[in-house]
């Protein structure tokens, strides 16, 4: 096990009704507030009313900035950076999923930074002060209720990268699964593969003797595959929610990669799918994960996944580690598919046009210290596999 | 899934050479500290040495509280608080174990309070204030590096009780598993049957859909299966001690209660044979858990236990549920068994003749809102199997 240090400060008010929180948890911190949000489901939901009630009940004045893209960018948040440094705005108060809450973390940060808000997205540290985040969720996916991270984009130029510190990290977020009842089949399915994904990526690493990170992974695993078909199925199942919504969080809050030398190697690849085609980031991981699984299968890394199939996937352990593998990666991609995810580029409109620049881009990243170390021109022979 | 609030602020610093940090860390907390520590182990270490140069390197005036007893006292307790009132200490660093801690928490709690000290042991809601706490950790057992509670013992009227709130839980812990390595085989069994302790009693519990919750108790019990036998035989296994020491920390510092209904039972039993018989800890909660779950066992718990016996102990999950259940508790007690524990009281001297103030004394607290409901004549007939 590696050293680390533990800290997960945000205070997570978890369940029905846990907006009644809201105003009391919002007045130590603002005065003036930016709601970020999306594309007005939260209107349809009954979410905005509420969450006005309880910022004016406690006398706080509400700036908006609506309309944040699904891949958030960096004109929007220079939009809401704008209105803070304008307005005097003390915290920003995102209502939404993944997308908002990365928003809304940079426009925090950008209102106490005199440069271009592009130059916080290419570099972290340059993120030195942050005014205060809050949440609320709507979709369980990406876990940024409860880490500091955020990915933005520049569409013009193809770009998408993540950021974020300590700084970043929300001082609370309310999560309340009914605001997920109306999530639709194709989104729950790809925010559920974002959360495989973040736990997959961290479960997959080298480290020596994280046995306990690996067995809560596994634990986060076998949640998100027992309950992401049943909320696909049934939208308005509490219990489905609940866990799923939990899991999202716990996944990348840090509790799984503590001790672990860890590295993101499928969301740098994805990343460049939806920085060039715009799509949706659950869906492109939950389609190149299998492949990346079958590239980087070796006899070397046979007993990793061997691990992987029996404690998730059930599989008779007294098989060969090669035959468990291979059985645990099929068993990935028939739960994907299960659920509604595409398994080929082609059927998201997707061809060999950019792969060269892609496979550079997504390689620049931390993929050469992953599982398997990969280069360029191992993403590129991924891409072409997922065709 | 119940609602709740998370809340773990502790900052840990896991991991060898962590006491590095301790200077840094205590500097804007502390001018004067108060050093609290057990029998002498942490100077047989050269870890009391290695405080006092982070301390004094940044110019803090340290003042000792020695000699804090496996059960700490009470008198103890005010000891410490009388120090604190008179040098007006700014922070107490907790060096041991457990116990160390819990009477560290109470002392900081104590330093802010004008009535008697044992008034915050029968009444945490009087905690009000506290100085900060920070620990330092030398023993995998008890989790009070990262949670707000503190066992504080009257042994003149054979009283031991459990307080504390959000204001005792440490600013942060140093935990560098290395300083187990001297812990005796026995100690070393006795803590890892109380984070088994911890982690049973938060995962029987009869909460519906807390799915991800089980899972991740799960995958504690595992590690502690599989690593308490190999710290006892081969104490300086690092692997075996760090995952150890982790697993301590996220049994009960909510991670794995957080969204359930559930009750202290086997400890509130356990309390009693040590406030009696000033036993230790872990190892009257070795001895109790397989007779509570003997006892607690029927048709209608045998799912839960059937559960547990499938996912922790890998038994067969094709055969009938109390078969099961009852070879997962044979394997329970096997375990404890195996790792030197004791199975009968008699072995610690303990015979019925208090039985019957001290099932009452335990019925008092929260056993009858615990899995199974208990009243005091279900205690004393499981002390009596016990015997």
């Amino acid at each position: 096990m590696d050293n680390f240090n533990y800290h997960i400060p945000t205070d997570i008010c978890f369940g029905k009704g846990q907006i009644s929180q809201l105003g009391k948890r919002m007045s130590p911190l603002a005065k003036k507030v930016l709601l970020v949000y999306g594309g007005g489901s939260i209107k349809k939901i009954g979410l905005y009313d509420q969450i006005m009630q309880q910022l004016q009940q406690a006398g706080i004045t509400v700036f908006e900035l609506a309309g944040i893209e699904p891949n958030p960018r960096i004109q929007t948040v220079k939009k809401g950076i704008a209105i803070c440094k304008k307005e005097g705005i003390d915290a920003v108060l995102a209502a939404g999923g993944g997308s908002t809450i990365d928003c809304a973390k940079v426009v925090s940060a950008g209102a106490c930074y005199d440069g271009d808000a592009w130059d916080l997205v290419l570099d972290r540290n340059k993120i030195k002060k942050a005014i205060p985040i809050a949440a609320i969720l709507t979709l369980a996916a990406t876990g940024s209720e409860m880490d500091g991270f955020a990915v933005i984009s520049d569409m013009d130029k193809h770009e998408k990268w993540g950021t974020g510190n300590d700084l970043t990290k929300p001082v609370f977020s309310i999560m309340d699964p009914q605001y997920t009842f109306s999530v639709s089949k194709y989104q729950t399915a790809a925010g559920s593969s974002d959360i495989m994904s973040h736990t997959l990526e961290n479960y997959f690493n080298n480290t020596k003797g994280a046995f306990l990170q690996a067995r809560l992974a596994e634990g986060i695993l076998k949640t998100v595959i027992k309950y992401a078909p049943v909320a696909v199925e049934h939208p308005d199942d509490y219990e489905a929610r609940a866990n799923l919504m939990w899991a999202s969080s716990l996944a990348i809050n840090g509790l799984i990669r503590y001790g672990e030398s860890t590295a993101w190697t499928v969301h740098p690849m994805e990343h460049e799918l939806s920085a060039f085609y715009d799509i949706t980031h659950g869906a492109g991981l939950a389609l190149l994960t299998p492949y990346w699984m079958e590239y980087v299968l070796s006899e070397k890394t046979a007993g990793k996944f061997a691990e992987y199939g029996v404690n998730v996937w059930g599989i008779d352990s007294s098989k060969e580690p090669m035959a468990i593998a291979k059985e645990a990666i099929a068993k990935t991609r028939e739960f994907f598919l299960s659920i509604g995810m595409p398994s080929h580029l082609k059927d998201l409109g997707i061809d060999e046009t950019h792969f060269d620049v892609m496979s550079k881009k997504a390689a620049n990243g931390g993929l050469r210290f992953g599982f398997v170390p990969l280069k360029k021109e191992d993403v590129k022979k991924i891409y072409t596999m997922a065709l």
